[in-house]
């Protein structure tokens, strides 16, 4: 307790808080009368990835603080960007982090397994926390010997935590409201949807409609226009509003239409420079949404190799239940993942407008200003520079 | 051609035929008129995919013939496990190198998409190879566009080899085999299947059983009972042969009786010195198991990224395809995994017999020998040190 | 020869030419009579290698495009980052690839090591032009057998894409034409360089030359005055231009003055939007350099396993040639890495101008245009969407 | 406290205990008034480090306690390898972790820097630990601040703990007890290293001397003759005993003569039964030795991304003194590396003899002892069986 409110750490290990963190290591076993030597390294295994649980909150926060902010604006994206990728590379550890644990044997494991007594991995509050603040949705949770997860967490402190990682905002929801705020969804001079839904019509026509009837073969042909039907009926579950929201309701999507169509709308032009940093942004979410389902399935077959379908400590049927875990019900970002089913080939994307161009570009507003607010610097650039390097040409030759 | 036959190579670049190597990517982007730059990456992933498969045949080919030969003895295996490892490693890259063609995006993949034409990695004759070759059941396989296998491929080599891969004796089989042949599995002085049975009723007597008897609390009893029935049931699987043939014909075990025996037996006596190199095979075919599930599910979800829920060239409908190969019917030593389920703790590990003990050791011969054959050799050594540190004490102090 | 030119590929096999790919690897001990079985692994290693190198090849060149490119602005930079990024996972594949040729033993390697005659590594074509693409100097590369790189190339090709690639603008030089025009490097109204040299000045003056003033221990005195002096030489060798001239002739840096005043700006004030993305290039660019090194450096570590000191086939001296490339003469963007030794707390940084920020900001122009220039556009959107959608409020709350 | 003792966890969150560990974060930044995000990663990391850096320290003190054992055998074998590969897969993770603390930028770090004060990695109580029970010698340490690593210690109990580290055997010097007592290295019927010699000289001469001898260029006659002194000199320094004996005074191999023999033995035989594991052992120890070196390379490659050539904390000039440590000074086991340089093809590899050739397999003195001593229980085999499954015929059809 002095330690914490001493005066400054002196050294390394003062700063690092070693006398505390390297004594949190007590072998169970050891205190029952016999030291197991695997013991050692499954404490060690799970400390690690608990410290690294809490940088991944810690990031998780901070990315969801800025999406939240009512200030929220470009100049943040760096450090979205910038944080997203530290959990990306975290999770990517934490999943190449199970081949050390399974070092250890089940025959191993077995000799210190009973004092574990009902300890379980399914009582990490971080873990759930990680999940309730991404956007696991409550519903699409599997139950656990037929009990609600939160019912294993009885101190006040936890049950707090994971309450209010319940009720505020989750990082899928503020992406929901940033996505809904895509610049050029609702423009008079540049109507997004309805270009894509007409481009959707000229597409599915002239690459599979036309040739059906040109067709002369009668299977080739019956063929073809099943193709188009099946294609016809996929666009429509994003096309129609009403089918969209089905899917809602089934959980089978997530996000709300309107956010949807801006994660397309980046997706598509994701050239214009306005769109470079949010699709990155989309990429990272993905990226840290597969390697959460990469962290399960390393788990489950850890599980497996070390007790088999054994009942795991704690009562649970541990490899049942977490492989029911690595369903699409736990991909938070699941609607990004499929926004690639309604890509269409580039030369159908809908042409932008000159003014939404303008929008969606840095460089273009540049040009636009040089003959106006900006003309004192950048005049004094042109004329220093003899125009070859006007300041429209920033980074440009 | 000439360059195959030709005289010895001058140089790297002649050795590695490089000059052929590097012609073989060719865009069929840029042959319909206009390249598409990430078609290249899509090109060299794959054809770096196929490279190492070649080498994966190779060593397996090596395995396989190893264990297949009728002088196989223990001399061969740090060969085996080397070679193993190699298999293992390979895989872990191959998992690894996903992530290079996930930098290329669903709109860049659509860009040369068309020039595929029918294409698809479902025609991977080498793939389907290295299944059959490590052991992959033909009736387990998931069929494909209602399709079996095998009818995609057409000419008339890959179809002879694809016949040979599952006529021949697949590393399973050879494995069984030599399970099979465990030294000590049937001694008249060590039957180990019946001390096995007698340790494992000794457990649950001991550990659910007799507790239950002691309880009063009659739910807290009720739950020790179906506990007891629970172990009692799942242990009786393997121990009654009839049960044990059930799961067999259900395609839920691969494992022969006796060889499923062997394999528990070295479990459970690894620490047995000519058990060590045994339980090291063991083991790393469950990682090599455990690391082809992990490419196919690393393999999923790429696809899922790239097309969605589209219908993937060649017809399949991609990613519900690869999705059902993800399961347990793809495993090849599942029954090795599965061995877990039934590792009883230490203490009630049946005991080895002196003479038992003696033939799974290399030292005790060592000793044995000393007062006969080897006295020559060894009376030297013996000399030297007063006999406290005879020759069977190699590598001991 | 047929295959290339032929009709369009019909499945896997034809579109990725394995017939061809699968038949480049001919061992050289199977040619001279007695199948050496990890010839395979050697030569499938080197040209999994040489395809990897071919692809980054194919990336470096079209970075190298983009940047030469006299139309290259800011709307290419998603792309550049996108490719410099899968060079750096590529990268990162080929250092992990090491631990699969290491598989392979010394004994191993000896049995078909005089079958290799005189082929070298150090005859990579690819690997040469790689370096020298990103900008190796030539002047900076140590001698191997006293002999220049290049006179291991004879063919014409060869020689030719030697000379080209050394010719040719390096990424170094052309990053450096591009740092140069960073904006904001020559404004009347915010000059970076001299308020970057006074913000130095006011840093090492508040935090180490006052306390010396102050200090009345002769001791720590001249402790403090030693500091003092070291740093300010030390900051004397970028603000000096003379003396920064003189680290370019010693080759120990790479870039003109004024780039680095480029790179050093771009780093300080990295959380502008403007050079969110440089930033990231920047980064990305150290990244591959590091992750060349950790290249040669495993090389290094894999041939003294593999032939300790002996002499390199090709005749050179292997590991020590090789050790010696690991210096800081072989690392390109070495500037990059030394600009952390100037950068300065973010207190003393000097606060931009209203202008500065401005060009700097892409959200600010856009605000302050909305009431002037863009105003046909704007002024639309927000009357359509009663300001719910203002074009400054764009990814805002 | 009472968290120690207190009665056995009833929670995963006690048995890790998680309120201790999870509370060992404390910023300086945050204490100072205001709190700096990245330091938590910092902080973070440094602890997971710490962490695995203890787990690291008990297996490699459980490996030595192995060795040192009087008792050590053949049956700890397994053992030592599961756990040598353990520390492996351990390092093998630290290495990769660095990219995480390099999302880190140097702007980032200056802003919390000083509120470190003079902690530093320096003072890594454990790293030296592991350095000191691996077998880094005193006098090759580089001098840090021109102070003794040890200085920086002054607390009783790391200072205790230092000394023992270094009084008690390192794993290099128990390696060295061990690879003495080869069997195989002294026996009257072969006596290796002699027949090792003059192995050597025949090759040299066949491959070498006799071209010499035959060639009439006199430039290449020159060459042949070089080259064949060249060799022979180097063999010598092993051959000579005197020479050999040099090469340890000056630090530049680390084994006794006797035991630089066993290792060479076993590298060439390692295909005999006795050997396989043996070879195991020699092989990770490389393989963790690599992983040191990885270790430091790429946390100087780090440490310049972050500070440059700026004095460290704790007053080290950082780069220079970490990029010092890289050099083979470090390297433990440096003298298995070079065996490389002193295999020889094997043909003329000297034959082993059949007594040789007994002793060091296990299978061959089963086979003979069949006839002897164990024909009770093997001969009842062999009849219960008829021969099926002779106990010679052990895992051999």
């Amino acid at each position: 307790m002095e330690e914490d409110k001493a005066a400054a750490p002196k050294n390394y290990q003062e700063y690092l808080m070693l006398q505390r963190l390297l004594k949190c290591q007590v072998l169970q076993s050891a205190e029952a009368g016999k030291a197991v030597h695997d013991e050692h390294l499954f404490i060690i295994t799970h400390q690690a990835y608990e410290l690294w649980f809490k940088q991944m909150l810690f990031e998780i926060d901070s990315v969801r603080d800025t999406f939240a902010s009512p200030s929220m604006n470009e100049s943040r994206m760096l450090n979205v960007i910038n944080r997203l990728q530290r959990v990306s590379l975290i999770l990517k550890l934490l999943v190449d982090q199970f081949v050390i644990l399974e070092t250890m044997t089940p025959l191993d494991f077995l000799e210190f397994r009973q004092h574990l007594s009902t300890a379980s991995g399914f009582q990490s509050l971080q873990f759930r926390l990680i999940e309730n603040k991404l956007g696991v949705k409550q519903e699409n949770r599997v139950k656990y010997n037929q009990q609600h997860y939160m019912k294993v967490f009885s101190d006040e402190e936890s049950v707090k935590m994971l309450m209010e990682s319940v009720e505020q905002p989750s990082l899928l929801l503020l992406l929901e409201k940033w996505l809904e705020r895509t610049p050029g969804l609702q423009r008079h001079d540049f109507r997004f949807w309805q270009a894509f839904e007409i481009a959707v019509g000229r597409w599915l026509d002239e690459t599979i409609y036309q040739p059906y009837i040109e067709e002369t073969d009668p299977k080739i042909k019956e063929t073809l226009m099943a193709e188009y039907q099946k294609q016809k009926d996929s666009f429509d579950t994003i096309l129609d509003p009403i089918k969209y929201n089905t899917f809602i309701e089934r959980g089978e999507r997530r996000l709300s239409h309107k956010a949807f169509q801006g994660a397309l709308l980046i997706s598509l032009y994701r050239d214009e420079p306005r769109f470079h940093q949010p699709f990155q942004v989309l990429t990272l979410l993905m990226d840290i949404d597969s390697l959460m389902t990469k962290w399960r399935y390393n788990h489950v077959m850890m599980v497996q190799r070390m007790i088999g379908s054994k009942v795991g400590t704690g009562g649970s049927s541990g490899y049942h239940y977490l492989r029911s875990t690595i369903s699409d019900r736990y991909k938070v970002f699941l609607d990004l993942f499929n926004l690639s089913t309604y890509v269409i080939p580039r030369e159908y994307i809908p042409p932008l407008t000159m003014s939404m161009k303008r929008t969606l570009s840095t460089l273009f507003t540049e040009a636009e200003s040089e003959s106006g607010i900006e003309d004192q610097s950048s005049s004094l650039e042109s004329s220093d520079q003899s125009t070859e390097e006007a300041s429209n040409a920033m980074f440009t030759t």
